[in-house]
């Protein structure tokens, strides 16, 4: 059984973002059981999670022996076992990891750069006059995205890991306009959100915010 | 044979710290002859390089019928097919994707976010006043790391590709004393940086630069 790390609370501005999500979705898809492990405040912190978690972020996973961190690592380990988020062909299995390593490491950096100047940096005097360098670098991940998608569904020839972690990353725009006014980027990240993996893994990344607020 | 995309010429500060090292050296360490093709200025517009490489960048790789970007996934691929870079066992190989995971997701986006304020943006008025927190980051992911590796010689129990990228990740803070000022990060890398593959990579990296400048 796969124990699966989650904060028990996190404020609204997190919910449906922290990345605990990327490997519920990974295991909807794939089929796989998992339970969860819900850390309080003050647990990210103790010498025994920075055991499982270096960082003392969320995800880890515990399953027998290995204790495994970072969520590309994560939902690589869970592909690998799925035919369901990656191909079966070795080619096609690259291809995916690098798409995960794209969304990861060519786009997230600036959409996590532009999402924490806007959400907690917002009212300091720096802000305003980084911005627009800030939306910018964005922009141009998204162009290249956008221009590689094309008129395909999905990155490659169909749904892999790549496009669950490729979604992960746009929904961190939510609170802008900058992926709306992208018509065929959002057809893009609906068409993945429509998944029924996607739904159901949501419904539970939620459910420990909701029990905590109800 | 493996053909491997990198510049012609960079400018000095970016000298040593383009992402096709990253590759060489893993080519290196599991003793994998290849070719260069180097990009001029332009090339990285062209629809035919954005077929390989979405983002433009480098590195990217042809081998056989596999077309393959992003450093991670690249260096992941090339440790697949070598012990030199990764365990045999299945949890060491997971661990090893862990940490390849960690330097590129969790601390490389903080140093490329102070690298660009402190090479890019440094006259822009906002720089001086964003660097404080900036740094702070920074600082929180690299006192993980050095207490994560406490008195290890490496991340694991052995030199591996996570090893490989953190040590690229930690390079690219070399225009400040952040990394001098953590003895035994600095000993890590210093150790990873004495390995002959790495000499020889950095070497071959160089030579282009060297030879149009020369």
């Amino acid at each position: 059984m796969i124990t699966l790390s989650a904060f028990r609370w996190v404020p609204p501005l997190a919910q449906g973002l922290v990345r605990d999500f990327r490997v519920r979705w990974a295991l909807e898809e794939a089929g796989i059981p998992y339970q969860e492990r819900l850390l309080g405040s003050g647990d990210q912190a103790t010498a025994a999670y920075r055991a499982l978690q270096p960082f003392g972020q969320v995800p880890a996973i515990e399953t027998g022996d290995l204790k495994l961190f970072e969520s590309g690592a994560i939902v690589i380990h869970i592909a690998e076992r799925s035919e369901a988020l990656m191909p079966t062909h070795p080619n096609g299995r690259a291809r995916t990891s690098a798409w995960v390593f794209a969304a990861l490491n060519s786009v997230e950096p600036h959409i996590q750069n532009l999402a924490e100047l806007d959400l907690f940096h917002a009212r300091e005097s720096w802000a305003p006059l980084r911005r627009p360098t800030a939306v910018e670098a964005v922009q141009k991940r998204l162009a290249a995205v956008e221009n590689w998608l094309g008129d395909r569904d999905y990155l490659e020839d169909r749904f892999t890991a790549g496009d669950l972690m490729m979604t992960t990353v746009l929904r961190i725009l939510r609170h802008t306009d900058i992926v709306s006014d992208r018509p065929a980027l959002k057809a893009y990240q609906g068409r993945c959100e429509a998944r029924p993996a996607f739904q159901k893994a949501m419904a539970d990344h939620l459910k420990p915010c909701e029990a905590k607020a109800g």
